[in-house]
């Protein structure tokens, strides 16, 4: 079972301008090959898969938890891409008139399900507009082999990225980037460790792919200054806490490479504290959450008012 | 953010033989259209794209509390059907040798991806063996349009669960089936409430769809008469409290007809007490968690002590 | 059996200028999920599915009738499409010469199929460039279901052509788009009473979603003048008439406000009028209908002279 | 615009058996590559995106006509897979009780989307049981290569049409294969004349590909000795008149080979008389109409005396 | 068995600037339905599977090696493609330091997957960015109707590749077109003469399809001043020569009109000479070969030396 | 550019019966995303896009190397895949008459592809009759990203083909599988080294993967005992020799455990000489090469006369 916690992970600034170019590209993080909800099913399916657990439960405990994890990444992604899509907005925002055609002059080549699926908010996709599919899960039930799977598609995931960065700009993007290049790295130091446990080769030695590392980044360095590079959360009330067999010791020295803190590895016993979700404005031309929605504030603050009195 | 509890919604018994047949069947309520993956996805996406979300709160309390159940029912089929394809089997099991043929004779129209790519366990394909895609998810930002469309996916799912049923008489998949009939039962009635609330017009009396009763299935009669058909779970720490401003009130007739208990509908402050995962016994024919695994299990255990001692 | 006029429902101005991006954009209400591809098909397969014909057949005629409507407009999108893709051309049309890139400076984001595949006209896809699937089409055979998906369906159709309005304002587009808000309006209502006639549950007062009615927009009001929202034509030489026993009675109030016109549905005993279709004139760089097609024009005007002689 | 005749082209005897294996086998000429929906679309896109209609009318007319004629294919091999997957059933047959496992003992290999999408009946999908995709739609716009692919496309069909024959001695399945193999080598034919009067290659010494002529096949040579394979029938009230002066002549020798008859080729000014569509019943263990349909059956009779009262 | 040639079919020059829109639309000549994965798998597959090999060589001879050309023919579109996205860039190119948004500014409507998931480079996909599928394969094992498929194929791919040329003046781009005008025209005078050897129809009278020369294009006269519009290549150390006996005779007067050279078609008993492959330079920002490429450069060279004095 | 030789890497025993099943199984080795198609495509289109190639040349060398072996693979998985499909049959195989419906009973599950598109023979499908696609390629660009995603293909690819041996004992297949888990082997050994020499990470260490050596299985066993595990050849009549330097040393021990012979790698300085390419005879039923052949026949062997003087 899952439980949810109405916040982000890390807070994100607001984007400071509409941009559907970045949300477009932004959503190959999502739902591509390589983007969160890959890694979000992979290491989901395969906990669920998983032969002989009570005897390998360090492993279990590992990739069941940072399956956990990615949930919070499948929302920031979403979160970033909902702010490139926006901007700053006022509530209720009239934006034109549906007899307008103020969507007329969008730049070439944004996502048009952006627009005409859904609010000016993120899908399930990629940058093709592809929806992500479950054919990406990768789930052989060979402990060394889905290992192995997952420490690639973390780099691949790195990346892909490293890329999109280079191609926006964009501080709600590029702060979703510098954290998931953080917590990305903790998850492929994991299963390099993971691998090194169970056979014995240096894994963690081949990171980071490419050869630059996090800290080159200031949206990351930020964070690795407070030592989240270090760290894995444990995400469940009671459970998992046999993954911090494996995430413990030191880090790679090209890991910890011109930071200033330390390199122990830290076994955290909870959840990051999380950050607020931004406020998504209506937006009366999209008719989200309506064309004329002052019906259905009335009535939600009527039940809003009757569930505090609960 | 998601925290995970390392236990089903319900236990499931074990199903008493292989049953590929079955297991394949059962795909389609994971990884198809209307599979729970999509329930899962299209709640999810639409809580993260709820625009004017501080107004509509008890809306959006309801459609993110419900996505995080979900997250527990692509749990619970994986498990039936991980079930179905197992049976009852010893730890660790050698099955046959390799050289054997011993998947030679199994039954036409299996599908293949059971044994080739995944260890005999579920993955998020429907029953043609394709993968669940997100073009599956519908977040149009409409309130009403995004009610209007779970309240068909409820009923949608429901029809082909129904008929899933018809096709297995496996305990595993039958207990699961019982138990999504019910908890698909209260999701469909709570999107009917959301949209009564808001339209005026009266959904729940069309329910159920089609025209038979959950109570008249002694697998979902049993969950029934723990009042499982009345209750809705709060599944976070803190949050989604609002969501009981809309689960309240009383059951439609139909919906309790036949059943000794009352009609009051009751929002429950916790997720439901759950069950416990079956163990998947390792089998050697399938490399899972490896072919000769006793390294793999020596080392996993040495970790496992020093994770006791954290 | 079908049959086939050589008319379009109604009449299309011609596109003032080639706009590449507004025929990408309508390509979503052809092949999309929600585009009349899916609406054709849909009904198309539920009529020739339908269970116990003879004890439901006003609902068998209704589906069957609307089916047969849509085929005509898939056709007025599909020219919409190709006026976009031309705007007024003069026959034949040598454009350039092929040895000049006179598509280098296309804009970017438009649909390259648009064209490579096809001579600058509309093709099955969506706004991706995907073709549409018969994965859309539900027909599970319960009839309430089926009706309910459908009446989820136009309204899901309707607000992506809402959308789609905003994104252009080519003369061509928005009169395709005015006449089927119209049309697709019809439809809803149809399932609504058919719903209603079924359960009791007052579907129609749902109407319109989203809460933004089609007399706003001018391309819309001017079919509504005429009462086109009032009447369900017949789109058969002899059957299908019990579908009037459903479209009878008057109109939701929410539905005609603001027009003078009354309330009174209207079941029409032929199919409309119906408009000219559009020429497309020949383009020599596009080699359609070939490069040098004068040998092809003198072949085809003999045949033509023989068949005025048959 | 199109309208809609209820009746198929022509009657097909009920199966005599259940036989869902035949019916998935069938579904690859509905919605496979060359399957009906295949030809259908094909042709409508090519007529809707004909440039220089005027001048070429002839084969304009042609391909609009066939279009319309495959419109009738499409119901015709959804009649057959209808049933092949019921055999003859009482009205309304109540089946097995939902509790029951009535569908446990499926023969390996059927089609889960028949049982579980579906009430037993067919989907516009292939053997594989995916959607027919719009991405098999040519519409080049040059009319040479488009008659050309038409050729191919219509021996394509046939040759995979005589390899179903060859799985199946259903004789729903067969009749419909039967009529099928003499109206597509109509088709042929006429795409092969149509390529003739316009480069002079005679395309119809081609035929038949493969070198097995039609008459081979009893279920065929009932309809050839009908005359069948020399009509081209017209399937609109007023229009596409044109087509008959490239049916016009003579057959090739190898086409009336055998057969008593002549070898005028006729175009028929209407379209044939056609013949019953097969009656449904209702299921209850599908929930189709419905599980318990008498109300859905009251209130429909009611609607029924209405209409034939207006 | 398939052996290889560190050579281009012929040399291209290198586009003056960086081409992205021409790279995206090219793909569809590589990727796409009618791209040269198709032939080059068709011809596979075809000669792979066919049926009485011995009894009918030549036709086996012809396609196999046509198979072997169409290899050469995916790589040289890929060069192209990788061509376009690059221009002339210096080695190790720089590009823009990681950190800046140096790819922030690309034209709207650029494939995003050949910045994100490739280092600017070609990769098997359309112009949608979809992959290219194995189910555009036809492979019937019926030799007229496969032939007619290859033929229509081939023409198909020729017009596609005649738009995609009006669509760029990019100078690889068009040397790589021009070259397959030429060669893809001898495939499909080859396919024409093995059905006219076979059925005794003159299906080269047919071409060119469309109606336009390929001499009329300046980068295809090129080559056919060479004569390589004659010569049919033997791409095997020892096979195929019976291929020699189809490609034999005179080329039709349509083929080689306006053309100062013979019309004597002639089997070459080898390959082209060929010309280089283009050097890809290595790119910093998109971690190709790598991020830091040096310390791979040094091992490299030990290797190299190594490999030197084996 | 490639050439082509009219041998299989190996030659195959014929299956003794008709195995449709073994058939549809094995495609998944051809067609699947860890099919022969895949690492055929994965490692060529690495080798069009390689960056710096003169200065990384050794692995230039090696990637293009293998990948030219890779087509010698996909041809023998087809082989296998037609032989299962086949049986020993004479030629010219009547088979049964088109009337009878030989087909009829087939075994549930059996792949309709495999008779309704081919002639019963293989298709670039997989399992689930699923196209290849190239959305299977993965083509970064940055080099130890390349080898890890080849390594962890090239095991992914062992584990799916040691699971299709266990369902299958059809000799034909399991020759092929037995050749391929040795030169899979050798290709993971050599991405391993590549790694290796790159990084210092002893990716060798982590093999075999799963921990089961290829000597357990006879039909590999056989061809290590000729020493094809330790060699790998060049495919090229001239290039790609510097492969050589990466391909020295000696073999892991794990790798050459309880095998008599040595563990010297070698790289050969040639194909291997391979092996005669089975006869498919024709069959009249399937239509291939045609229903009645023997015209066919007669011209073909005209043509060979012919070619034979040549």
């Amino acid at each position: 079972m899952f439980l949810r916690i109405d916040k982000l992970p890390v807070q994100l600034p607001a984007s400071p301008q509409v941009d559907p170019i970045a949300a477009k590209n932004v959503q190959e993080l999502l739902g591509g090959r390589f983007g969160e909800m890959s890694t979000l099913m992979n290491y989901t399916f395969q906990s669920f898969a998983m032969r002989g657990r009570d005897a390998i439960r360090p492993y279990y405990a590992l990739i069941s938890n940072i399956a956990a994890e990615e949930g919070g990444h499948i929302e920031i992604v979403s979160a970033a891409i909902n702010s490139c899509l926006n901007g700053p907005r006022k509530d209720f925002d009239p934006a034109a008139a549906p007899t307008d055609a103020a969507w007329k002059s969008l730049p070439g080549g944004v996502f048009g399900g952006h627009y005409i699926a859904s609010a000016q908010t993120a899908l399930p996709v990629d940058s093709r507009g592809q929806g992500w599919t479950g054919d990406y899960v990768f789930s052989s039930g060979n402990l060394i082999l889905d290992l192995l799977h997952n420490f690639f598609l973390e780099n691949g995931a790195r990346t892909q990225k490293l890329r999109v960065y280079e191609m926006t700009d964009n501080p709600a993007a590029r702060t979703m980037l510098g954290y998931l290049f953080v917590r990305g790295g903790v998850h492929a130091l994991a299963y390099a460790k993971a691998l090194e446990s169970l056979t014995g080769v240096e894994m963690s030695k081949m990171l980071p792919i490419p050869n630059i590392g996090n800290a080159v980044f200031p949206e990351a360095r930020r964070f690795m200054e407070q030592g989240s590079h270090l760290k894995l959360y444990r995400f469940s009330p009671e459970d998992y806490r046999e993954a911090g067999s494996i995430w413990s010791g030191t880090a790679p020295k090209a890991y910890v490479e011109g930071l200033g803190g330390g390199d122990q590895l830290e076994f955290v016993d909870a959840p990051p504290s999380g950050g607020d979700l931004a406020h998504l404005a209506g937006i009366a031309s999209s008719f989200a959450p309506n064309y004329a929605p002052e019906e259905i504030f009335e009535i939600a603050t009527k039940l809003y008012q009757k569930a505090k009195n609960l």
